[in-house]
């Protein structure tokens, strides 16, 4: 069951069509094949897993944003199989999937990006995936795929563990004309996404240079799907695109409301990366982990996702446990260079549990324990030694996060 | 329950006299104070943990080691309550006990080393430890305290989540006369030792220069204490001490016998580690996971701890499931440096499961789960790109150890 999961609604981005289907992938007739047709106006960013087993549609996606940056015209992308860990077989057969997709669109190949998510380690069916393919390819002929009910269906075709499809959007106005970002995530576990999220798609209608969506797509995904954490484990499927379709007003780094599109972008990316959180396999518990007072970003984010990332500590947060000392052990763990413990304060919410090494003077276990009950938990912690900050969320570790990695077979 | 925990039988070794009470610390009477007197030819080397909030008598240790290296007299151990987090007072408290130590057995305070395990951010209970040092003292000096049960007792007494003591003995023969080496270790979760170990005490009646004492500690370490994980959670109050009393044969580096003497500490070192894992909270399988072909051993170590500390691939391992992609995944997050997927072998005890980028020709879901059901499980790794190698000792992830940590306040 998500935590208070409620995405303010969707908002169709004009230039993006939409075909989902059942092709046979999942189960019981679940949805589990998209395609998107982009305009030919769009200009394309995106970023993929660090993970050295890095998937064969990532492996194409590579080469195909490096052959052709900016000029992606359609997406493809399956849920219920992974096309991981599959070889030289599963690279041909995912570059045989983007010429099917190219057939089918009047497309180059070369323009098609395809993604994956699901189970690792087996082959696509091919035979699924073609038939699939066609039938999208002749619904995206036939009708045009842009209405709300065609968004909400693409976001529930990539989901895998998710309980419930992840779709936002942020609106604001460039020369007086109104810019749209609309977005879409997976992942409910194997998620601490290093460069971007396991599956998440946003689209705007501004017209925006490639190089400048790159960058702006780079500073949002710091402070957003590069900083959540499940479970530390990192997928090798992991993807994150940002779409222009440049059927709407322009705008770049140099104009003067690129501010007002950035933080609009990056509202939407943490929007979806907070919902990844809020729908974290089992979790009960939103946790913010607030790091300030550090000497750069980098040692912030190690000491936030050392709390995040404890087992210890999660265990607590699902016991609504106010243990300040698993806190200290994680912190201490994060192998900052000369941290004085002295220096360092820790907060629940409110209330301050820990400074200048000791438990706090006001501190007591019921005043920390009013704080843990909640279903959203803020955790700060000052390292007391510098100006930097970073933010990292994460959820609990219930039961049921291990009944359904002991059950489900990813 | 603990898995295939079955340590050889324990020596006494000469030289060192024990006792142990409950003194009030845990609850329903159970032992929580040791105190260990050691002979006055004794030696002593130690390893501690790396936290930035390192227990008060972590500190303490470190000061007395630096001031009084190798004429360490006594140890002083309890458990259930780590005087971790606890600032000057927890220091002063420390360092007020040693000087208990001292008075009750007429040595000098440096020559004490505290320790303490349990609950971290609470102050200990300054007159329950006083009254529990006196009485330890006044055991110490009526009675001998060198028997078998004494050494049970020691261990039982330093136990916290653990569910069985652990102790055991190897012999070696020098110059034709045996040498003794017998070790004891607690500790079931918070455990990624760095540096050393939750709290773990190993012995020898053999005479032996601190400094070689010292070298060969980080050696033996290295391979066991240094190689297991249970959470990856690192404790405040790890510590591991090695005396050696010098009531028996000497020893040294230069000595031809000193590999023999190295083998069997390390024999020592590797059972205790073995058993932490053994008895890890909530185990149902011990895993060894052995990593081969690295350029260096830090690669292949930090390779093994990927995979060991994935929660997805400890869930897997809980559910007996041959999940070749979960490993795969946690391979590949491991930020080895241009690491070629394609030269990766892995294998599920004797079966080749990945090979050459993809699933291998031979593997069959089958014969993975044959080799997964087990209680037992080896996975090996090649990294296919060098000739170092190192192994990591883990546990699964059940539901038992949330039920354990949702429950217990450590």
């Amino acid at each position: 069951m998500a935590v208070n999961l409620n995405l303010p609604p969707a908002v169709p981005v004009v230039g993006i069509e939409w075909a989902t289907l059942a092709a046979g992938l999942k189960k019981a007739g679940a949805t589990d094949l998209v395609l998107a047709r982009l305009a030919d106006t769009s200009t394309t960013a995106a970023v993929f897993t660090q993970s050295a087993f890095a998937a064969a549609p990532v492996v194409l996606c590579r080469q195909h944003m490096l052959k052709n940056a900016g000029s992606v015209r359609a997406l493809l992308i399956n849920s219920g199989n992974a096309n991981a860990g599959t070889g030289q077989p599963g690279l041909e057969m995912a570059s045989g999937h983007c010429d099917a997709v190219a057939d089918a669109l009047g497309i180059p190949a070369q323009s098609v990006l395809p993604f994956s998510t699901g189970v690792i380690g087996q082959l696509l069916p091919d035979e699924i995936m073609r038939r699939g393919i066609e039938r999208a390819g002749s619904a995206l002929n036939e009708t045009s795929g842009v209405t709300a009910t065609h968004w909400t269906d693409a976001a529930r075709g990539i989901m895998t563990t998710d309980t419930q499809p992840k779709l936002t959007s942020q609106q604001v106005v460039i020369n007086g004309r109104t810019v749209t970002i609309t977005g879409m995530a997976k992942g409910a576990g194997m998620i601490q996404p290093n460069m971007a999220t396991m599956l998440s798609y946003v689209f705007t209608d501004a017209a925006i240079p490639a190089d400048d969506l790159n960058q702006v797509l780079g500073e949002a995904v710091a402070v957003s799907f590069n900083a959540i954490t499940v479970d530390s484990d990192t997928s090798t499927n992991d993807s994150l695109v940002l779409v222009a379709s440049g059927t709407g007003e322009p705008v770049d780094a140099a104009h003067k409301d690129w501010a007002l599109f950035r933080e609009a972008l990056t509202h939407v990316c943490l929007d979806l990366a907070h919902a990844i959180i809020r729908d974290a396999e089992g979790a009960t518990k939103f946790i913010s982990v607030n790091v300030t007072g550090g000497h750069d970003i980098a040692e912030c984010k190690n000491v936030g996702y050392a709390v995040a990332n404890s087992p210890l500590v999660k265990t607590a947060m699902f016991a609504s446990d106010a243990n300040v000392g698993r806190l200290l052990m994680a912190i201490g763990k994060a192998e900052i260079d000369s941290l004085d413990a002295a220096g360092v304060t820790v907060s629940l919410g409110d209330v301050v549990a820990f400074e200048k090494g000791g438990i706090a003077a006001g501190y007591s276990e019921e005043r920390g324990a009013a704080v843990m009950v909640e279903e959203e938990i803020v955790i700060t912690i000052d390292l007391g030694r510098g100006a930097a900050q970073a933010s990292i969320y994460t959820s609990d570790l219930s039961h049921d996060y291990v009944s359904i990695n002991a059950d489900y077979r990813s």
